[in-house]
């Protein structure tokens, strides 16, 4: 046997989006078991080592119902992290030890963004806390869950630029060009203004306007929209735009 | 040791897609030394095992390097593959039995895009001989190969689609609209009319005509024009184009 070659664990995390009242970006931490460390330090990634006779794509799959409860949710595997020194950190290598009863000095993980409704409810079979933490906030976390974090946010920009239609899963079923405005500056990198938005936005034929607006609101009550997937789908398979 | 986490050996397998002068995609395929097996049966996706201390982007760079000769070339990790029978033929065993000296059972692959101007000279160290294969005259390849190369397709086109800039890696310094339109029909799921075509290129400024035109040819001698990727960036940073 040569020793050269990489021989080991493998597992899934991933970033769950969410969009807060606040007009925020949110993303769902979880909290592990981990004895003599304070708690502010047990937020992790939610995520797991695959099994052996599983296809990471499930994994993820399996990690996303464990953490939600929710049975089918968006999901964009995005990124091989491989960093030999990734869980080398001696907290790392203790908590594997805790938490798999293996004696892991390895591993490699595919990360996974989904993106989830924040009202949605959170039934987590697997964690017994699991929240929403914004973007902005997001603690010192294990292993390279802040670089993951990092670049899963550069992910989810290209995600929908490729494929606008991704926005309207962290949107509420109807919504005003408002919050879709805020949600595409809280994502994009470049500022643009609210009314040359809302011309883009008129343009587009698959974002419907309703015969409803806001109740109970301060300012003018704003009409709501909802987005029709199956005209955005027929318009939208060019390479040039 | 609890056996149910997968603990495996992990690749990485390049699909090095380049421009041909028949107007057809083609990539790069390796020829393994496989004893007892025919000849047409010995072609394979360039990849290697990532070393114990090395990193995937790493390792993909280093068989891009083994492959071509070529020091820097574009690369995009593109996705895990790790369906647990995608190793399980008695053929794919016996040869990474060889190849490795390991006995290898399931190994998960990380796959990568690449894109090289046909014309470039390759220059392989590790491999006896490289090819340029037309994508439509790949043969049956092992393990999941084949179903790399399918799901290359589709992420070369968004690819482009996110970033066109990508498409100038795969034609020469110098170009016509012709071969630029052909490359792009070639890559399009959509028949775009090439006047409309012409019309939407001349809108981009960043494709800059220059002062020579095709010579020794039979049909009317086009203009030659050229990529500026300084021009490109400045203008290319928006979520909604």
């Amino acid at each position: 046997m040569s020793p050269s070659f990489i021989h080991t664990y493998v597992s899934v995390d991933c970033v769950v989006f969410g969009f807060d009242h606040e007009n925020r970006l949110n993303i769902l931490l979880a909290q592990r078991h981990f004895e003599n460390v304070p708690i502010e330090r047990q937020k992790k990634l939610p995520g797991s080592l695959i099994l052996s006779e599983e296809d990471v794509d499930d994994a993820a799959q399996r990690v996303l119902h464990e953490l939600t409860g929710i049975k089918k949710m968006v999901l964009k595997q995005f990124k091989c992290f491989a960093d030999p020194m990734r869980a080398s950190s001696n907290d790392d290598i203790r908590w594997m030890g805790e938490e798999y009863k293996h004696n892991i000095d390895r591993i490699i993980t595919v990360a996974y963004l989904s993106l989830c409704k924040i009202d949605h409810k959170i039934n987590s079979t697997k964690y017994d806390t699991v929240d929403w933490c914004p973007i902005d906030k997001v603690p010192l976390l294990p292993f390279d869950h802040n670089k993951i974090i990092s670049e899963s946010l550069i992910e989810i920009r290209k995600w929908i630029e490729s494929d606008f239609s991704i926005i309207f899963e962290l949107l509420p079923k109807r919504f005003t060009i408002r919050q879709l405005y805020q949600l595409y500056s809280a994502l994009s990198e470049k500022r643009i203004d609210i009314k040359n938005f809302h011309k883009k936005i008129s343009s587009f034929n698959y974002i419907i306007p309703l015969d409803e607006i806001e109740t109970n609101v301060a300012h003018r009550a704003a009409r709501y929209y909802k987005f029709d997937a199956k005209v955005y789908k027929k318009n939208n398979t060019k390479l040039i735009k």
